[in-house]
């Protein structure tokens, strides 16, 4: 919160040669915020800030950040798991049901369903289009589909690696000479 | 360097309700890094992402970036000092006549003097549109008038103090009698 809200995100951006994982991310920022003024109302902005414009402002941060993070060479894919209200009502009644899942439930989602359209407006205003023009995959994670959703995520991540054409790094030729030698030090070892 | 470069600068970015003072900033990434050839190179980029364009595209980032804290509600001020080729002259050789500025003195100093004009066409092509665009308070720092420009600098950011209107927080009513209270505990003291 003494932060901007992109802030928390850039601070723990993986390094070159690494791969960094976020679940749900700044894009929390233009949908649960948007859904619950009482979050965006914690964020101590001032008032001559907060219009109805900060949603499409805050979606071009996220735009112009990403432009700047890709032109560093960071290869992003994001990806947008769809659950339908009557799913989602469904994990949830299995939360309550399973005494292991008990952990996992959240008076606050069912409070939140309330909000449903005002969340899918949300998505639909902004983050769908974002999340298209950046090439993302997004997939339908209804039902029993779970498992397929999971494959189709895990094939994007396998192709995005594909196409960065990664090598090992190639071993000079006088190397190999010595690469030779150490071997039958190996082998003459007794 | 293993990360994008505005990173290093985000990372170290002041809290709501303090003061940050960036010395050179990441304006060096479009200013000394186009100077000098081998600090590009030791950035690690993918060759696709390095051509002509990479200057403006940096540009573009910052005043993205800049536009972001903004509408987070940091208030941004930024100061170009020019020293002229002349005054650089002066303020080198001094450093070398002077026992105590001889900390002070890098032969590279010397060295990019003679990038002198390519240094100048990146302020202007960028930097100095770029500052005028963000309200910078461009100032000559010539001569023997560093006093001038420190006075400058200054007033510039007493100014943009002033235009936040702070105040101090209200006492609430009830809390003014506590007050009074507490101040006859002290007085009352033995």
């Amino acid at each position: 919160m003494a932060h901007d809200w992109l802030w928390r995100c850039v601070r723990v951006l993986p390094e070159r040669g690494q791969i960094g994982i976020f679940n749900r991310s700044y894009y929390e920022e233009v949908l649960a915020v948007r859904g619950a003024p009482d979050l965006l109302e914690a964020q101590s902005l001032p008032a001559s800030l907060v219009s109805a414009k900060i949603w499409e402002q805050r979606f071009q941060a996220i735009r112009g950040f990403e432009r700047h993070l890709a032109r560093s060479g960071t290869v992003i894919r994001k990806f947008f798991l769809h659950v339908s209200k009557k799913e989602q009502k469904k994990r949830l009644l299995e939360r309550l049901d399973d005494p292991d899942k008990h952990w996992k439930f959240s008076e606050n989602d069912v409070r939140q369903r309330a909000s449903w359209s005002e969340y899918m407006r949300a998505y639909e205003d902004g983050g769908a289009r974002d999340l298209d023009r950046a090439r993302a995959v997004v997939r339908r994670a209804r039902g029993q589909q779970v498992v397929y959703a999971r494959l189709v995520v895990a094939a994007a991540i396998v192709d995005a690696l594909e196409e960065l054409e990664l090598e090992y790094p190639k071993v000079p030729p006088g190397r190999k000479k010595a690469l030779e030698r150490a071997r039958h030090e190996l082998m003459s070892e007794k």
